[in-house]
């Protein structure tokens, strides 16, 4: 018989969702974790552990962690503020005014409460860009999750920063100050190739280069961001990154609706560059589908995103991955994107997109990103295909617990960091604000 | 001061969406019920009753309850079994094999299993079309949920039928025992164009405009309908509909996706006719996107459904408006399908659907069916607009209480008519049953 070995805690569960590499499901199954890792998964009965804690979690199923690739999350300040709008009249006349009036505090507390909605739908990690984003990166140490936070680099002043350089040096050093954080990074993000010109872009592939920094960028999101991009530079916003470098470094692409096979294959090229795909945005602002069938046949790393809640309006990637899977398939294509593709899509790309590349699993060694969804709710029953369940009947709400890096942060309807009522109230003084500024009372 | 009237129940919340002529949202209001109706809604420190009960949902919204205007609740037991495969692969070789071993105790167990779902997700009425529809209604009465509910009628033998025959004197006989029913009644359900013959078609709109009965079919799912169709009569599926006189009866046209603008015209000059739209259905099996706003716009009725769960997964009415919301916004289109106009097909136009003209709404003199969605969850919050949530931020789950008929029949995770835990037991036996006939054991 195995010696038996220590660990902190050892969680049990009717089903377990590896996602290794041959998407193993193991039924009656238990993971151990220590220091934050995780050091055994096995049949539940047959796990030589002694561990501290045990969490039997009864019927229902862990899964790794869901890494949300592309958000916003501050922006939960401006949820439902405006919809169902024409893109450039809701971005110029409703986002960008309200914006005008940002503070550090609002973005403080409206990322912490993105960060709850995340914890509490099973999102263990996201990728952010916004502005004030020390505060975003203030917010995340507060609830616990991980996140890959970058300032965005504008051609123009932004409410934090009175320019693109000051926008750098801030990356700068808040990369210095987290290089060795377990759960926090910087990125760096040009807003986008309309927002900014190529001495920006240059600057930012090189601070991206010489720091070991991840790149983060909108890209190709609109027909219109095309035609602007042709008119200004004779070239697409695909070739224009490529041209320029930004494809050469560990970067993400949100978006990547507006792309042509060629651009598609210039993609396939650049194995550092991971499209995030934000199917519920993508729908609501009228920007199209992406092409993400294609891009999964050409090999193009594809991770997903909710982007922010002010498009969506939620930051839930299970519903998320239940668009995703859908949309595609719309016009005559049933067996597009796959169950199993669209979670690998949430966990293993997004991770890697997130440049951690041992996540997005549960397998011994991977970070103890883990969630655990209840199978008790009628939409979870029966079960035959957990796969299924997990993308297609769940709505996310069935999260009982939530843990990062071997730690709790959701359990039961409890944040276990920060008190929720305590931020509730916050939000509801920044609620009275904005419609102040925004004339709705 | 006005003097004090009894009522039954009072409930308080932070919001009631009327849903009245003016789609008027009160904020700090009380609804009064008695007797399966609302009597009186008003301000909440300004309500003349005296109510044997007072119930205080606090943060909440108080909605009409949801209105799923199509579906198939009992296929939860085929939840997840085959998915992401080609639609005639699916029905054939999937779907109606396992159909063929169905028994009524299947589809008792399975409706409640879907009722269940339904009421936990904000739905109080349905329109089901299935086999052994006698014991869908049984599962009905159990759940307490109002439900319009039709024998599929088709030209060959089915499971629950030898001949189309027996299916149509079942609905007729079902019809009588449940004519004075409060919540229970029957519709005509000719399963589709393609599935019966004109004699069917005709002896089905006879019976419907016989005995009063609203008649329910699936029309123009796609387009491998309308070549069927075409090849076998020389007409597509809505002209033949027309031609047979199914229009000028209530009925209610499940999808039409596969429809010209002549044939909008045509549903526009039937106002008996309400079509109901299922976005995830369609998706999923890739029968492309029903031109919804072109229905708004020429003032077809459009009702909202989830179809069955074999094609869905869910049978969740907050998901489906998510998903009605942004499908027809994809391509360039943010401004249709607004939030509000999707709200009215899952809560009025659906009502009409059923044949329930007063209901749908929270006004004096109404059926007392509310649901209390709570407010406290991260995802809806902050609070600007109540209808936006309802169809953007909630996922269904934020469900709090649900009420048909002035009975609560959910209240915070507890079902109140019947034994959730052991329903949950009877459709583990099924599932055992199905992986066995399945061959996935």
């Amino acid at each position: 018989m195995e010696p038996m070995k220590n660990c902190e805690i050892l969680l049990r569960a009717r089903y377990v969702l590896t996602q290794d590499a041959t998407r193993t499901v193991l039924e009656n199954a238990a993971v151990a974790v220590d220091h934050g890792r995780i050091v055994g998964v096995g049949p539940s009965d047959a796990m030589p552990y002694d561990a501290d804690a045990v969490r039997d979690l009864g019927d229902a199923m862990l899964l790794p962690g869901l890494v949300n690739a592309h958000t916003h999350a501050a922006m939960t300040f401006l949820r439902g503020v405006a919809d169902d709008l024409p893109l450039l009249e809701w971005l110029e006349q409703k986002i960008f005014p309200l914006e005008a009036s940002l503070t550090a505090d609002i973005v403080r507390a409206s990322s912490l409460l993105g960060f709850a909605e995340m914890l509490c739908t099973g999102t263990t990690a996201c990728q952010d860009m916004y502005l004030f984003e020390g505060d975003v990166l203030d917010a995340a140490r507060t609830a616990g999750i991980r996140c890959l936070a970058g300032e965005g680099v504008f051609l123009f002043p932004s409410a934090s920063c009175k320019d693109w350089r000051q926008a750098l040096d801030l990356t700068r050093e808040r990369a210095r100050v987290l290089s060795r954080d377990e759960r926090l990074a910087v990125s760096v993000c040009p807003h986008s190739v309309y927002t900014t010109d190529e001495e920006i872009l240059r600057a930012c592939r090189d601070l991206s280069e010489k720091e070991g920094l991840r790149l983060h960028i909108h890209l190709a999101e609109t027909r219109d961001e095309t035609q602007r991009c042709l008119a200004s530079y004779n070239e697409r916003p695909v070739e224009r990154c490529e041209r320029l470098g930004l494809l050469d470094v560990p970067c993400t692409l949100a978006h990547v609706v507006d792309v042509t096979d060629d651009e598609l294959e210039v993609l396939a090229r650049h194995p550092l560059a991971t499209v995030a795909h934000n199917p519920s945005s993508n729908m609501k602002l009228g920007s199209g589908s992406a092409p993400v069938p294609a891009m999964l046949d050409r090999g193009v790393a594809v991770a997903l995103g909710t982007d922010g809640p002010a498009s969506n309006n939620q930051l839930n990637m299970f519903a998320e991955m239940g668009r995703a899977a859908l949309l595609h398939k719309t016009n005559g294509r049933p067996t597009v994107t796959p169950a199993q593709k669209v979670l690998d899509m949430a966990t293993l790309a997004g991770a890697n997109a997130l440049g951690m590349a041992d996540a997005g699993r549960i397998i011994e060694g991977a970070p103890a990103d883990i969630i655990a969804l209840d199978l008790n709710a009628p939409n979870m029953r029966p079960m035959y295909n957990p796969v299924s369940h997990a993308v297609y009947a769940a709505t996310g709400h069935e999260t009982v617990m939530t843990m990062v890096n071997g730690e709790i942060l959701y359990d039961r309807g409890r944040f276990t960091r920060f008190n929720y009522a305590d931020l509730c109230a916050e939000m509801d003084s920044i609620r009275d604000y904005v419609r102040k500024k925004a004339g709705l009372s």
